[in-house]
């Protein structure tokens, strides 16, 4: 257990049930992830669980989750990662994610092409709006305020937002992704979207 | 690289591209496989798809192949393996790949539920011979003729059916796999059922 795992009492799995054990365990909770569309779903004409089955495998596949923390490992020592290159890596680590839940939710809720891809693109702002926030807090706070080790990418001499374009400029790029996310939300029924009015607010303003 | 990946002159991804990298390509490859059957399957009912696609995660996950290593690596050391323990393993290793492979083809091919629950049967008995088989051939061929190091097993005190029942005993449960697998297959129409015939004898019958 490192500081961090200690603080929150809870050991990562690859430390309590060694390496391999812990991979087996990915595995099976991603082909859980397709179980679970697939036969807990109810309610929902099958060619759009299909089609919600094909955007979470793309969301995870070589060009989705998969392609951050690959280019992030072959990053480490680099000298001269610029802002493309980390906002590649933010957009595949956090967003892709982000991007399968609003997705998925639009296609199983019945939601038409249009709405599919408006909602594609605000899971992607709030995505890497999430990591933006992530990098400005790690300078910001201290590590009680955080509930972990602050002040770690600094550290690690990871690039971070702040690193390449200061803490003012990120807190403004932060703030133009959440009213940029917003505004992609207008025209849906106020009532159905407030849920997600509520995440990015929440992604913007969290303070640990 | 080890001996055998030298002398196939094919060393493995994990020592090529090191380990995290090598694990995330096995999420991705994972991920894909699901995005082709959901993305790629012409010409079959939706509802069916998702049939299949149900039937490829339960195959996978914790209860599926992913149960086989876990058992196997927590198996290390053990003196008190068994038949049921060993066959255990075998049938979550390897079985659990193609009882998903044959019942994926029953399913989109437009099976009843009696076809497919024959062919899972059928798979899981040829699935079984396929380790009782490499358990009789690395005792009884040189590395030359397996193309990979023989003895392995003995080598690694690894707990295998020559080991437990004797070779002859594991010969004549081969053959009873065989030709009780073969059995299954018996009412299906014959021109369809001969690429499992060829299978399940090329399995019974190969010499590395």
């Amino acid at each position: 257990m490192d500081n961090d795992d200690l603080r929150r009492g809870k050991p990562t799995n690859h430390k309590v049930f060694c390496e391999d054990i812990a991979f087996l365990a990915g595995d099976a909770l991603l082909a859980f992830a397709f179980e679970h569309v697939a036969i807990s779903t109810v309610g929902v004409k099958p060619g759009r669980i299909v089609r919600a089955i094909g955007e979470l495998a793309k969301s995870i596949r070589a060009e989705g989750l998969v392609a951050g923390p690959v280019v992030d490992i072959n990053s480490e020592g680099l000298t001269d990662v610029g802002l493309d290159h980390l906002e590649f890596i933010h957009v595949h680590k956090t967003a892709a994610l982000l991007e399968a839940v609003v997705v998925l939710g639009a296609i199983l809720g019945g939601g038409c092409d249009e709405d599919v891809e408006r909602l594609r693109k605000f899971a992607m702002y709030i995505g890497l709006l999430f990591q933006v926030v992530d990098d400005i807090l790690d300078v910001t706070k201290s590590s009680k305020e955080l509930g972990k080790t602050a002040g770690k990418d600094l550290l690690a001499d990871k690039v971070t937002y702040p690193k390449l374009i200061g803490i003012e400029k990120s807190k403004e790029f932060a703030e133009k992704l959440r009213s940029d996310s917003l505004e992609l939300l207008q025209g849906f029924d106020s009532e159905k979207a407030a849920p997600l009015i509520a995440l990015a607010n929440c992604i913007a303003y969290r303070q640990n």
